[in-house]
């Protein structure tokens, strides 16, 4: 098994993440977005998609899209459970996490490639292109300031994002944090302490490293 | 256990199909959007989201969103999957499904939401409102367009949406194509071969009735 990913992709992170936490060792390739690899015939033939993280099987079958990678690692490596541990908190874990990303982290995506001079035409990944429409910069902003709002409430009344344990919800949410301070320069608001509060607890986990 | 949905919510019809191809009943309780019953306090209190559909467990507790309500069924009911059968088919059902409603089904709703004139100031569904972007409803039949190419190629070398077996990503992508078809116009497109005879087969099913 490989991981092709890259370092500057939020979405190879949230993978990479779950591997640390999950206490195992998986051989990284790397694609150079920078250099447009993506789109070289031979990831192409790995990902027709264009888009990392995409976990390769022994038997060469292609695993794309986070939520099937983690499916399949936390199949494969049932230990230290990720995605829930019983019928009610896989639901919920995938409930939360799904919250998670389409409220935080694709927000946080539109609000980047919407807007980034390098991402002319490009304003959507994958294989075809778009432009990119200015007014959704505005709107993706407002909606990872309603995120960080509806999150604090959340989170005043649970210690993680899906309830009790810590998450693949949790990872996503970091990864939305750490996406949208350094590439929307909007870090937690300073009126939201239960965010504040569950960030310290996660970023300080070994596995915020990867 | 109850479901909370609406027979005007495609959303709701993913699950609906995929308790009817489970054989298994549930009690169904409507929601009438029409009267905007999910803003009630009442279905507040249940999908703080203000979004159908909804599973209420019996001790209480409200699973939402589509996929985490598919896995607490396919949990609880195995038998008949429609998640895959195994480590790598669970993997590639997940993968499916979410390009299906990447690709397919989240722009046909987004070219319907940003566009209708019931639906100003609400072109997200969830507990906030924001203001249609008119740019975003021709990107949204661009992006629709580029779905039924690209299944269709995809289909042409398998007979599912996640390979040889009837899935979920069967299930997203039949309603996609019915809710483009009656809310954008986009029916499947003359050339598209693959996807009108995988069309006719899933929607022949009994369960394309739900």
């Amino acid at each position: 098994m490989k991981l092709y990913h890259s370092t500057s992709s939020p979405n190879s992170r949230r993978v990479r993440v779950f591997v640390a936490e999950k206490g195992i060792s998986i051989p990284l390739e790397p694609v150079n977005l920078g250099e447009k690899e993506q789109f070289s015939d031979w990831f192409k033939a790995i990902n027709p998609r264009r888009q990392v993280p995409a976990l390769v099987l022994d038997d060469g079958t292609t695993v794309a899209e986070v939520p099937a990678i983690w499916r399949f690692l936390e199949e494969t490596y049932p230990e230290h459970p990720l995605l829930g541990s019983d019928a009610t908190s896989r639901a919920l874990v995938t409930m939360w996490e799904r919250r998670a990303e389409l409220d935080g982290f694709a927000p946080t995506m539109e609000g980047v490639r919407n807007a980034a001079a390098g991402l002319k035409g490009r304003a959507l990944s994958g294989p075809h292109d778009y432009d990119q429409i200015p007014e959704l910069v505005e709107r993706s902003k407002r909606r990872v300031a309603d995120f960080y709002a509806d999150f604090d409430t959340h989170l005043e009344q649970v210690p993680f994002v899906a309830g009790a344990a810590f998450s693949a919800a949790d990872i996503t949410a970091l990864v939305t944090v750490d996406f949208a301070t350094a590439a929307l320069k909007m870090s937690i608001p300073d009126g939201s302490r239960a965010v504040q509060r569950w960030y310290e607890t996660v970023a300080a986990r070994p596995s915020a490293r990867a």
